[in-house]
C-alpha cells in the first residue's frame, strides 16, 4: 500500500481516530453543514437539525469548539445571545462533509433497494 | 436556505440519517478505504484496520453488504475463502470517504493544538 493512501491515518493514529470517530457522528456532520451559511444561535441550529436533542447539540458544539472548528460568541444583550460560527479551519471541513452528505442523499434510493433485496434473500 | 443545501437530507430523512449514521462510523469509513485497491479476505481487512475487533468488522461488513456497497464472495477452496469487494455503488463512496479521512489527517495537528488551547483556558 502506498504511504499516501488515506485508509490508515498517518501520524498520531489514535488521535486521528478520535477526531474521525466524532466528526463521523451524524450530528457533527449536520452542525457543520448547517453553519455553512454563517453564524447561528443555538436554537436556530436546533430548529434546522430535526431530531437533535438539546444535550446532543450542546455536547457536539462544545467538541467542535474545542477542536477549533466552531467559535462560540456571547453578545451582551439582555438576555445574552450566543452565536456559533465556523472558523477558517471549520470551513475547510465543509467540502468533505457536504460531499459525504450529498453522496448519501443521492445514493439512498439505491441503498434502500439493495437492503430490501438483501433482506428478501435472508428470508429464503 | 436553498433546497439544494445538503445539511438537511431530502427525501426519506430518517433513512438518510440511518445510512449516514452508520457510514459515519469510523470502521465503515476505514473498511471502504481499505477495499479501494481491490478484493480482500476478512483477515486481510482486519490486519489493515488496526484496532478493529472481529465482531465490529463482521457487523460493519454485513451492513455494507446489505447496503449494496460491498460484495461477499465465497470460493470453494479447502478451507473455503471469503473475499470482500466494493461494488460499483461502493466505489462511488470512495471519493467522499477519502476526502473526509484525508481532511482529518491533514487537520489533526491544528485540531490537537486547538484542543490544548481550549483545555488550558478551561483551567484558568
Amino acid at each position: 500500500m502506498s504511504p499516501g493512501k488515506p485508509e490508515m491515518p498517518a501520524g498520531d493514529c489514535a488521535t486521528v481516530r478520535l477526531i474521525l470517530d466524532r466528526l463521523g457522528d451524524k450530528w457533527s456532520l449536520y452542525i457543520v453543514g448547517t453553519l455553512e451559511d454563517g453564524p447561528l444561535r443555538f436554537n436556530e441550529i436546533r430548529r434546522r437539525i430535526e431530531g437533535v436533542s438539546q444535550r446532543m447539540l450542546t455536547l457536539n458544539l462544545r467538541s467542535l469548539e474545542r477542536d477549533g472548528l466552531v467559535t462560540r460568541t456571547v453578545y451582551p444583550t439582555k438576555p445574552p445571545s450566543v452565536e456559533y460560527e465556523l472558523t477558517a479551519l471549520g470551513r475547510t471541513l465543509l467540502e468533505p462533509v457536504n460531499g459525504l452528505i450529498t453522496w448519501v442523499r443521492k445514493s439512498q434510493p439505491a441503498i434502500t433497494q439493495a437492503q430490501k433485496k438483501y433482506d428478501r434473500l435472508q428470508q429464503d
